[in-house]
């Protein structure tokens, strides 16, 4: 049987490609990037031509201007303890309500050590947000504002663009975690207002442990990791090479793949969640359909356990995620879906779809031959019994404790 | 010409074996390890694996007390960071002047933005710590104590068992950065007094952006980066799956050779140190010879520009660092050997030679046969030629300015 992965705004397969070209910098070109010696160089060197690689997708107009971090969530406490330590003067953070733990955690702790005030924007059932309560938000008390531009669990896209303008106009600092939208969607960060942008590598089919914070020329930046002088004095810390060189592969394979394969992945999206509305009553998709990531599908089904529905897709080698309506662990709602205030979501199992590249139609089939019956012998309270068959890997679904984590 | 790198302290070769064991991590078991579908405690199981080989190497009670971070630095602030965090009433913190930037930069931000005293420990010739000001320094004030394990530069050993002693009898955490004695020295954290510890992969043949944080059990921590609840809520961020099962398979072998290899690589260091006092007259090693890493050489060349030395010893395919004298970039002296206070140290030319397992007696012939030759002719100015010989890499003494950092 094959596994059918669908949970790739967790996290992406590394793509072979990006694999053989970090191979060199583990075992042959391994020396210290910052080294004098011609063995250093020759890793210094590979870390610039990754830079201008991720400069290109991501449209910024100098390579620069972008800093090598370890993921995504350094890149977004990164920039936002830096705008508070620029401008020490004030005191407040703009934020939505459907942020990332990276940004929401870190704010709900300034918030309770710092007395920063944050706000959280609102957003309506479609996971808009609310821009009224936006405007009336921006102050020149605003150190930095920090929208997401597309939302991990819906898909949703906000208008960042506009939102950084605003923004501007209260001398604010605009940061966007753009983690689920790099490699997706086409950037042209040189002409926009945005001040700083977060992404990640394991999301765009590169490794984990590697992302970038990319800061426009001019923006005054305070680092948050202090040492030595990597990065332009931005962030110490030995530049992960090996990381940097995959991460800049990945960006020139996006960067490609995003003209050719963004149309498929979108129609497989569309023809996995047309199947599954047409096959079970009483589903629907959360989110903006319109506005929204090519690659992301959440879908709520009324009166069954989103855990359980999980746990029967696992038996059947199909991987995704809740959206996550409750887990097993803490049995919350998803701080999305509650922030869209959606009439009765409590009573609805939600599974988030999010495909790839690595997906095709024999994916697709899957699901839709499966979910169905699942959704039904939950709803009638059947025993289900999935047909055994070979695995690719072993089930587990104890997961040790210790890495009870947020997962994107 | 076979290359010869003895800058083991700026950054080690990747084993192969640590490659292999990582390759898995990215394209077949590549789920997010905090998902909680089969695929992702797949990784999860891995990552437990790794954290024990971790607490076997370092001797700790409980694999859990182990954090991943993304390597040393991040490990040094993120400890420093959590002290002041937990004890917000004491606002002192002890030092060594010869610490690493990743300390004692963070120290200085933190003296100057956050009124923070910090007592830079000073050190004698001999790179031995000042005791008796030590003692003095320490009163209920101090919220923490970070004196590193083993000096990048010298090799010197700190004898930090007793020091954290000290430090506990005033209630002050006691961290210590270990990254260069980590695999080089044997420890057993369960039975000491040291609360904290830093190490990095990369210092010890595993992978570039990823280290750990050990922080003792009952020792209260408040985490750097805010986010998911990965690593027991102590570092967020999706974990590094192969980067962190590298680290594993790095600690198992450093395990291993450590008892099998290190009187190997004592006896390069000494016949290597011995070799050149011999052939060089006028130079000397810095540094306390006895309590040293087994791998660690500082030798001061009179008369000769530090610079020179190491471009000419990278024409014969030698990396080695500069321990450093000066820079050209930055005409300053190693902070270490100033805070030493080697009379006439600014005449010399100071190079800091680094082994590792990697090292064979080869090696260290080919620098007893070049690096006189080089001395003299810096010395009495004569122009100095190297023979033309087939080169592994390609020369690059102009390294691009963007990764003009530290490197340990």
């Amino acid at each position: 049987m094959r596994s059918v992965y669908l949970d790739n705004n967790a996290t992406t397969r590394v793509d072979p490609e990006v694999v053989q070209a970090m191979l060199p910098f583990f075992t042959d070109q391994f020396a210290n990037p910052s080294s004098s010696h011609s063995f250093g160089a020759s890793a210094s060197a590979a870390i610039m031509t990754a830079r201008k690689r991720l400069q290109a997708l991501i449209g910024a107009e100098f390579e620069h201007e972008i800093v090598f971090t370890s993921g995504g969530t350094e890149s977004d406490n990164a920039a936002i303890l830096s705008a508070l330590e620029i401008m020490p003067d004030r005191t407040q953070i703009v934020t939505s309500a459907v942020e990332h733990p990276a940004v929401l955690t870190l704010c709900a702790h300034l918030e309770r050590t710092r007395g920063i005030k944050v706000h959280r924007i609102p957003v309506d059932r479609h996971g808009r947000l609310d821009l009224r309560t936006y405007r009336a938000a921006l102050t020149p008390h605003v150190a930095l504002v920090s929208i997401m531009w597309a939302n991990n669990e819906t898909g949703a896209i906000f208008p960042v663009a506009d939102l950084a303008k605003l923004a501007k106009e209260v001398g604010a600092f605009f940061h966007t975690d753009a983690v689920q939208a790099v490699g997706k969607l086409p950037m042209d960060l040189k002409s926009s207002a945005i001040d700083m942008l977060s992404l990640s590598g394991h999301k765009l089919h590169g490794p984990k442990g590697i992302g970038a914070l990319w800061v426009k020329r001019g923006v005054r930046f305070d680092p948050m990791i202090k040492g030595g002088h990597q990065e332009r004095d931005r962030r110490a810390g030995t530049e992960n090479t090996a990381g940097i060189v995959g991460l800049g592969k990945a960006a020139e394979l996006a960067s490609s793949f995003m003209k050719e394969e963004n149309g498929r992945v979108r129609s497989l999206r569309d023809r996995l969640e047309r199947g599954l509305l047409q096959r079970i009553p009483d589903a629907f998709v959360t989110g903006d359909k319109q506005k929204r990531l090519p690659n992301t599908s959440n879908i709520a089904f009324d009166q069954v356990d989103g855990d359980g529905l999980l746990l029967l897709l696992d038996r059947y080698g199909i991987a995704c995620s809740s959206g996550s309506a409750c887990t097993s662990q803490s049995p919350q709602p998803s701080h999305v879906l509650t922030a869209m205030n959606i009439p009765d979501i409590s009573s609805h199992g939600v599974i988030r779809f999010s495909l790839s590249r690595d997906n095709c139609e024999e994916d697709i089939d899957r699901v839709l031959d499966v979910l169905p019956g699942i959704v039904g012998s939950l709803r009638d309270g059947s025993s289900f019994k999935p047909t055994p068959a070979k695995r690719r890997r072993p089930l587990a679904f104890m997961k040790p404790t210790e890495t009870d984590g947020n997962t994107s």
